[in-house]
């Protein structure tokens, strides 16, 4: 196991004229992993850069920064106003730091649709349809001319068997594979899919989580026209696990809604390895849109939404488009 | 001079499944080249692609096509909702087709700051804050591998020199002036000063054309908070010829503010061998407005804006500012 490098020794002061490199609130591995990596490249490129966490890191991420002997970058709560900012995996407001419109955001390296972001002069976006950031990174990585670094190449890979499910979402994209391929030897892994397990069943060694920390785990608020809705996925190799706890998430989502004024909470729980999709639906409003967005019934507060595994590609649009009619 | 390309060849009909590419309303040469150069480009990379403007060719643009040996690409007022699109050189729904919103836009590449622009899915977006979309396009075709052929070369050295008034734009930067030189030999150009002088010239030479008409050359709709402007500029080697025209153009001024129900028109001429910016300003709000954001005084309809020759990096930021407050 390598010493973490010296990039992450994290100030606990945050410099104007440091660029502060975050992914989004609720970070998963992709989110946690392309800031570290876009801050180190920024810093070999001579920009100097810092990355942060805007939440717990989950439990796949512990895992992953755990075997890459590296400790986790610093929680970001807000920075002032003016503050020199690179957004990573979101671009969304309702993803990021509450203050966003206020930050000075000089880079975006993402694979999501572009939501409300703005900035207040030409800055330098990268936005590529592709299963990962890190795919985008590694892009990067060669148009700079820098080659990856095997704490990197770990990191990035990481990443993209955390993003595409190992391949099995319908995200992933051929960019995807063939950087997993490159990534991999860099990184000092040979067995990509003992490695990709390995990963999935920390996430899913739920042990005695809270069933809010469950639903938050990999959780997103999304405006839909005049609604916000919060939806959450557990990706889990042990789904049964989830549904024994079916009462209690169901609870929590209905806390979850009135706490934070929102008009849906749904919750997917993704059978990794049997890429299925079945969601928890904790009232009939829910329900409604459920049947009317999917054309799934509810019952017993769960949808079985078959092989629609990715809330990105899949969930989200079709929601967007129920709502927009 | 060569014969056009065959990707001039225009269609009437727009496919779905096509993509559509353009520049923004009111183009100038940086727009109308980029869509050239881009759709091209994306036709070779195996997505095919069909330039488009949204207005008429102003006197600079029409000469360097005239002098490129090609054709203007169609005018475009339209597109059916749900059309693929590529945008180059704005963002902004206020300089784009009406319907934008409805549009599928798949790719943007552009150097403005981020406006109000959102895409319906993960698109590719290439922002990055040069001196001009042109540079951004060489650096893309870099990536893709293709080498540039002399007829595009000359397109994007137009657009350098056009958007960077030769290099004197404080929007300059050091990536245009290489991108500027590597590109002049495979354009055939040895002489590019007196390539830059004629395309001012022929940008100056701009005989009986009406008031309204030359307003609206170089105009974009900016939205600042709750208000909206309309700025304009003219770039030219001959401002006496421009101040010659003052009470003519302060009234076109009025009447475009009424019609288009905007709360400010400003229209800089800019003194491109000089690099000065004298404004006209029609009325005492402008006046107003001019006062604060500028600290400058309006006499006679003139406010002399000194070397803040740069629409984008100059007097949009200051007025932002100013109605931010």
């Amino acid at each position: 196991m390598q010493t973490p490098p010296p990039r992450c020794g994290l100030q606990s002061s945050t410099l104007l004229g440091m660029i502060s490199v975050f992914g989004h609130l609720n970070p998963d591995t992709d989110a946690v992993t392309a800031a570290l990596v876009y801050a180190h490249l920024l810093s070999r490129s001579g920009t100097p850069a810092t990355a942060y966490r805007l939440g717990d890191l989950n439990l796949e991420t512990a895992y992953v920064l755990r075997e890459a002997g590296l400790d986790a970058p610093e929680l970001l709560f807000s920075l002032p106003a003016g503050s020199l900012v690179a957004l990573v995996d979101h671009n969304e407001s309702a993803q990021s730091l509450p203050n966003l419109a206020e930050l000075d955001v000089r880079y975006v390296v993402d694979h999501h649709k572009l939501g409300d972001l703005t900035t207040s002069q030409p800055a330098s976006l990268r936005f590529e349809p592709l299963g990962c950031t890190a795919t985008l990174l590694l892009k990067l990585h060669r148009e700079a001319g820098l080659s990856i670094e095997p704490v990197d190449a770990r990191l990035l890979l990481s990443a993209i068997l955390s993003d595409t499910l190992h391949f099995r979402s319908p995200t992933t994209t051929v960019a995807d594979r063939d950087a997993a391929a490159f990534l991999a030897p860099i990184a000092g892994i040979d067995d990509v899919a003992g490695y990709a397990m390995q990963m999935f069943a920390a996430k899913s060694n739920l042990g005695d989580i809270a069933a809010d920390k469950l639903l938050k785990m990999d959780y997103k608020v999304f405006p839909f026209g005049t609604q916000t809705w919060g939806i959450g996925v557990v990706e889990t190799t042990n789904p049964a696990y989830v549904f024994g706890r079916q009462a209690e998430l169901l609870s929590a989502m209905q806390a979850e809604k009135a706490a934070a004024q929102l008009d849906g909470v749904l919750l997917g729980v993704v059978d990794i390895l049997n890429e299925t999709n079945r969601m928890l639906v904790p009232s009939e409003t829910e329900a409604g849109v459920v049947q009317a967005a999917f054309g799934v019934e509810t019952q017993g507060g769960l949808a079985d939404l078959g092989q629609l595994i990715s809330r990105k590609k899949q969930i989200i649009p079709a929601l967007e488009a129920y709502f927009s009619t």
